[in-house]
């Protein structure tokens, strides 16, 4: 039995079992470097093209638009350092407030060297609109970087509308799908995307993977240079095991996907239910990641609120996992401007399939007590 | 019984045993996010502190000079990019031409961007002679990049020297070590460097893992900027599971360091002499790592050497395994100027601990006779 409830899906999730037994092969006998040229190689090779056939199909991409990079951070660092170094015009990279740190930082990172970058901030759901990104483009934009959904708050952003907008003034379009990848249904073309990030362990792949799907005739200087792998822009030899465990997971997300979305649409609703007697604000927009709750509770403290609920063995975050080392209110639930007496009792709950209703049943009316009790004792004292 | 016979251990190693057993409880039930503050995080991050110590205790460095990457590509690719793009005044880096192509190929991409690189030819040992480097060092050098030893044929180059000179001129020293780790002792202080490339899978750790030494006080910008993981300089989820197989395996490679090298030295020494019958170059110095083996046989082909050797299961490569898809004669075989009567004819066979002297015998009568054959087929054709 589970000792305890993990309510932190968003942060990571648990590793898919029929994708670590089908990780152990390329761990212990079948060592071979994929990018050799004897037998011992073929089989790495199969599965690596098998593999890549896999995840292109999950998105509706061709298997030469797939390319494996060490997870999110990688692939949207790439995604913005390289197509700014691959523009000798240095021209104008614009993205949103509410990106992932790995966006913005990448972004700060660029500016540094010359490249300019604009920021566009949400409107009070979280959404970026396509109003402002209309207002802030001119023919000197030469990428545009706006996630699929925001990490925190859970909103789904207007890909679609965004990406025509960009490819109407000759800009290039790329999405942080970070948090999307295997939780929602995928279509780069739908979409209209030139490239997208995705990461496996947030969809129970394993930790140190992920990938980036880069439309074939999209410019883009490699981030990592070197050997001939991955059509020669992402050097290093291939983690078999990683990228099989993130094909299986993703297979597997993919095939039950609306199932699963459903399922968690209802866990959500339960949970919410549960905590209706709370004064609280539920952040981000109607259309949401299914089971990334955030919710800002009046006079709070997301930090302690998050601790008493480790105590009582439930994990949940107050921002994103990257961040958890300095904050007090994150840089989404600024942009978005949760007002003051709710901002700084922010908690994030993110659940996923592998959660139960008796977890969240669980889950809602520990939080019940923990913030009635935070309260009297902020009273008494 | 093994099917075949592994010789080509600079491309790839087998993963130590005891290092995949380590890795299973991240794989499977630890599965929490070591950047997260409740108590499941609390194992991830305790490991993770723990694999550090024994990477820096491996070569004598401080845990918080550790940084743990995908791999040696992207550790190469950060030392030579983020040393460039920390900066401004835009000085020359510095490197040789016979460097693996994660270095070659990221310094061609900071020359794109205007950052100057200037190359140092081998000796025909494959040795990058200080004297070279002095001749070449001016006040406007910003990092200086030289292998510790080289991926094709072996040879150690003289680290501790030439970081001696490069510190008086006040530029920063970094080597790829890629080979060499767990291979032969390293102390990063003996050898005065300032950075230090290493991936786990050459010393029979997982792929898509390594790790970058940085001295304290050394200016590096990130490859991957976002979250606060490895003291806010390498974001991304900490691949835990990798991590703990990296440091396993090369904790257990370093217990035996002494004797493994002695061990492989024999079995070098078998294979040389079973082929003493044939015409061929022994390439690189005699300072070398132990069992890395580059061979270049008179008017042969090396591709149809491997292909041959692959028949009969052996495993062997013409030159470095991420080059594999492009070659006749590699840059390494060039620049070290094997007599063209020789150069086509070259194969690299790399033998480590986990081969029997059984296995290097059959390897060099089955080289023999395969050499013997290919002659005896061109005269008649």
């Amino acid at each position: 039995m589970k000792q305890f409830i993990y309510a932190d899906n968003a942060a990571t999730t648990k590793l898919d079992k029929t994708a670590f037994d089908a990780m152990i092969p390329w761990l212990t006998e079948e060592y071979g470097n994929a990018s050799q040229l004897y037998t011992f190689a073929r089989r790495p090779k199969k599965v690596l093209a098998e593999a890549r056939q896999i995840i292109a199909d999950a998105i509706n991409a061709s298997p030469e638009e797939i390319f494996f990079t060490s997870g999110g951070t990688e692939s949207d660092n790439w995604a913005i350092k390289g197509a700014a170094f691959s523009d000798p015009l240095k021209r104008v990279t614009i993205t949103s407030s509410i990106e992932h740190h790995a966006i913005l930082k990448a972004c700060a990172a660029i500016e540094e060297l010359g490249y300019p970058v604009l920021y566009i901030p949400p409107d009070k759901n979280g959404v970026i609109t396509s109003n402002r990104l209309k207002e802030i483009m001119t023919d000197n934009t030469h990428l545009v970087s706006i996630m699929l959904s925001n990490n925190e708050i859970g909103t789904i952003e207007p890909i679609q509308e965004m990406s025509s907008i960009v490819h109407g003034k000759g800009a290039i379009f790329h999405t942080d799908a970070v948090q999307a990848v295997g939780h929602i249904p995928i279509d780069v073309n739908n979409l209209g995307v030139d490239m997208l990030s995705a990461s496996a362990h947030k969809f129970n792949g394993p930790k140190g993977i992920g990938f980036l799907f880069i439309r074939k005739g999209t410019e883009l200087k490699p981030l990592n240079d070197g050997g001939a792998q991955e059509q020669g822009l992402r050097a290093g030899t291939e983690n078999i095991a990683g990228i099989v465990g993130m094909a299986t997971a993703l297979k597997k997300n993919i095939e039950k996907i609306e199932e699963n979305k459903r399922y968690v649409e209802s866990l959500e609703q339960e949970l919410l239910q549960g905590i209706s007697s709370l004064d609280y604000i539920k952040n981000g927009s109607g259309n949401r990641i299914p089971g990334c709750i955030s919710l800002s509770f009046k006079n709070a403290d997301g930090e302690a609120i998050m601790h008493q609920m480790d105590l009582q063995g439930i994990c949940i975050s107050t921002g994103s996992a990257c961040d958890s080392v300095d904050i007090k209110s994150t840089h989404v639930i600024q942009a978005i401007r949760v007002p003051e007496a709710y901002a700084t009792g922010t908690v994030r709950i993110t659940l996923n399939k592998d959660n139960t209703m008796e977890e969240v049943k669980k889950i809602s009316t520990t939080l019940v007590q923990i913030i009635n009790r935070l309260k009297t004792n902020d009273s008494i004292g």
